[in-house]
């Protein structure tokens, strides 16, 4: 039986490169080789921060473009040689919390997430994808693969913040955390017609990014007190919407202080760590203040790539700076893996192209 | 000048009556005189549990049916000698939160909340009413004045609940906490469809109320660890939604490990101590589980009063059951507030009236 | 090849017996034997009023209740021998459109309505469900196969309507048309919280089914017209929403006279004939009234049916009296059809039970 | 009595200069003094197209940003001398539409909407603001008082136009009519995240400023029929969302005609003339295609112009192309006001500066 190599979490704070034996399809999946791969800081919450608990040889990764090299019986919409996009999240669309409108959870808690964590992940000569039609978009002429990686989380997980803090026109909105996904929530934000925007965040690199994709303020926790801060920007009144994209689970204390009446704590950061979320009881009004606290998985699927990727074929969104390491073999993935866990001044997000 | 009797909090822990002016009425606003006053927990709160913090001289509560005594130069709907429901939260409808939606906390947090708040309440010979056009709505024929009492507190924030928590047809709901507000929420839930709901608490009369108002099962915190207890009965099946209406901070853990993803923890107890509420990590989907967490208070208004009137008149939801100690004196609003603060068994609302 | 019969239409404005090879399951699929099926006037629009336009040899039926007699291969929740609840409409739930909320119209306008649409109905010994862990309930203890085929189409249309309707507590709804359809729609709209509720019919039974099902105003369009009717039981005040569940394209006209500004006209007739809806302008509010206009097609699948299963088995919802006329043999659909065409006087619902 | 002069609606067809008093505030109102007003196409309507019925010697005019001149005595965030944004729409805050959402409609149909229709407008040296502190918003610093003049309507009623269509990141959207009105649709689609936008209209400087605001695909209806030619673009495949802001009734049979299943018909289009909208029946799904309808009013109030005035201050929206035609004398009025009449070609919008 054919094999392939992939790079797995061995164990608890280890990874390694792995052989395993090439995925089948079933009838309604399809097998894909990557042409662009990028890591995730979920892959450095499962391997480094015991997020998900234990994990033995499973392969990593979850963002990536492909071409397909196999389709099940059943599948109708994509044939071998096509390229696609691949969401990170890929839900099984048959069940009922996806029916419920919650994909992102299919058979139960986060089950829409099973790439590099509970089967093998897309850091590997080839990957499977279940339910190929609902869970993979043709890319489209125009994108290119290494974009086309982008949207399978940084950017529909900074969008979904967006989303759940149900930006209006004129918004002000605080985005605690400006990474990549945090970026992507700023210019997912800014997409939903927020005016004011504030960026927290230290690097330089990422406050430029901040800056380009539309925050107006930037606050840097190492000059105080984010929240004395922000509030003194805002000459003591509150912000409409907070998206905690960063940081601890100390962010829930400082959004629920900023965030007014009426408005909304969306968080979309992948929390590795820690018991308990705290709320202020008086500044939550007392259990009647109105202010609604939302955490959510980004949603995958065909129809979210699709809609996406015309964000990029229509000039809506550039992702392009948010690659600022590229690498052009797979095996580079390793290295590009350690960048996102020791997070270099210079770092946004490595891509690793192999087409 | 003329001078009018009512019960106030004297400081913290001390309830009295107190002589004070009749209060005037300006260009948009009523005076009037109460035919049915109900005492709520939300006094005992502010009294004896310091919720609000200090307050002293201020005439207590903010449910009541009455009758028109005086109206501004600028009030066009209302006359005097007008029988009136008149809401426990009276916006101030021009402001930019109420227009925003959320007229309880016009012109900051909490602050569409004014009777035995910001300004003297209820329980007194006459009381005032800002903008009283927004703020009262007439007393149908057909509706006592004590059924229109419990039409100022309890059936909106039970209901407040019960939408807030956004239950669809056949949801399995919990309520936590069947007080004369949790009964409300039961009552909510299944007027918008729920199917299963279990109603958690201990006071026989009050699992016999929540019985009739719909509740399938009834859990008591006596028996053992609710959260174990209804998982059992729902087979380890999360539920739907869970309406806090009594209880602690800790109902918030509970519910969380109760309710499935997707699902939302709604909020209408008044949180009277404690500092922080607590969110499990894990349970609540490592942050991006989609349990939405939201606490409100009631919404006021005549509109609300309207609408919720015709509950009653259609025969959707009879009140009467709640209205379990009836006083007819003005003075006994004092032993009738003392039975709130020392809930005997049989009790769950008293009411006054005073016609 | 193993055979057997169905009641189909033959062409406009004939039906009739066909034998026809028992269908297959694919890997996802079920073949079901009905236990209880009743005819739709939607069959009878798609017959005698070529709304559908043509077909040949087509069986009809899509509303049953029914046990597994086959499961396809990568089935997983049902097996051979169970009973089942069966909805009118099984969409393709990978499709985009399923992703985006409108299953109905999964791969196309309808395409979710497969059942004597786009393949052979339950008027037959045996029928093909598409997608069998998405589009089969099972069925509860304690739900008569009878009541479940009301689980099919009436229950979710009904309940369609007062959900697109959006009905909020205290809601004055109008409902037109009270055959079994219209019937749901009153009930779903006071279990979603409707006060007043007016049922528009002429016939007696459907008039004292409205009542039981809580329409507190009856009105007869053979009494006048029926706006003026409605509204001066207002008072000359508009009512909150409009269900339209039968009568011709003249009601949305009726519809939009009767509702206020922020209103809805809900539709759930299947229209079966004319060119054009006609939208009164100026009662429209030269464009610009607030009045939003919807029709749709009930949502199917799994989780609907088990979730209005609740509804039945917690005592929400009695079904039986929509049950008017049984039979006991499947060769008593023809008459039982025949029934739904001719409308006569005491029939809300006919159900063949052959279990 | 001290007097001034406006200009008027004399009759239909007719318009002309009238000397009228000064209006008096009441004690929640304002008077102010325009700096900048822009003429609508609704005055148009109003006069030319007899929309509104009969009306007298009334001022029209319902754009201008102003300074205040006198304040009722209720007045408490606004003093003689400030600079204000005032909407084209000053509801009745505590109307019970109002709380119901409707604040468009307050007291009946399109009651909100005063200026010009109910009262005298702004074509005027002063008038009438009701309920100042719910319906005027500071003029902030670094907005000038002709670009804040088109907050009062051409950018609210083109972003309810976008809101109306609840426009989702990657949205494709039709909107007809590319005048301001459909110009503001069309930013704030993309502001609210649409990927392809059509605009759909022939002027030259119209088409280019519907580039400039986002527009990828410019439709000439003088190049044949829109529907085809939009169809062709999309290679058959429909739109999510059409936004009507020009045109006549004849565009809703379009709009249904290139939406999908689920999308949404907006319009903000004020139909000046004809009986009835026409909806295509077997195009509306029969009646069950979830094809929703809904046009509305622009949403008045302060903090709508609060939060819209945000999109200027961070440079989210530059409404400067808009105006292309500058006057800078009260009495320009005239000329500017049949400009909007007369629509030549390198027409978009006229000013008249009175700073």
């Amino acid at each position: 039986m054919a094999k392939m190599k992939g790079l797995a979490m061995l164990d608890f704070d280890t990874i390694g490169w792995v052989e395993k034996e090439i995925p089948k399809a079933g009838p309604t999946d399809a097998i894909c080789k990557p042409l662009a791969i990028s890591p995730c800081t979920s892959d450095v919450h499962t391997v480094w921060e015991k997020a998900l608990g234990a994990r033995h040889d499973l392969i990593l990764g979850h963002e990536a473009s492909a071409e397909v090299v196999e389709v099940g019986a059943l599948v109708k919409d994509f044939k071998v040689g096509d390229k696609v996009i691949i969401p990170a999240i890929t839900p099984d669309w048959e069940a009922v919390e996806s029916q419920a409108g919650y994909s992102q959870h299919s058979k139960g808690m986060l089950n829409g997430w099973k790439f590099s964590n509970t089967k093998d992940g897309t850091f590997a000569e080839y990957f499977h994808v279940n339910q190929a039609d609902g869970n993979m978009a043709h890319l489209p002429d125009g994108i290119s693969v290494e974009d086309a990686a982008m949207l399978s989380d940084m950017v529909p997980t900074g969008f979904h913040g967006a989303n759940n803090a149900e930006v209006e026109y004129g918004d002000t909105v605080v985005v605690i955390g400006i990474g990549p996904v945090g970026l992507m929530a700023v210019a997912g934000s800014v997409l939903r017609g927020a005016g004011r925007v504030f960026g927290v965040g230290s690097r330089t690199t990422c406050r430029e990014a901040a800056k380009y994709y539309g925050a107006t303020d930037l606050i840097n926790y190492r000059d105080g007190d984010i929240v004395e801060q922000i509030t003194e920007a805002m000459n003591g009144k509150p912000v409409d919407k907070v998206i905690l994209a960063g940081g601890g689970l100390e962010t829930f204390d400082q959004a629920v202080r900023l965030v007014k009446p009426g408005g909304i704590v969306s968080n979309i950061n992948y929390l590795g760590t820690g018991d308990y979320i705290k709320i202020p009881r008086v500044e939550w009004g007392l259990g009647m203040g109105h202010i609604r606290i939302i955490g959510g998985l980004m949603p995958g699927g065909r129809k979210n790539m699709e809609y996406l990727s015309r964000m990029l074929l229509h000039g809506r969104l550039d992702v392009s700076p948010l690659l600022t390491h590229k690498y052009n073999r797979l095996e580079d993935l390793e290295e590009a893996l350690l960048l996102m866990k020791d997070k270099p001044k210079d770092l946004i997000k490595p891509i690793v192209s192999i087409a």
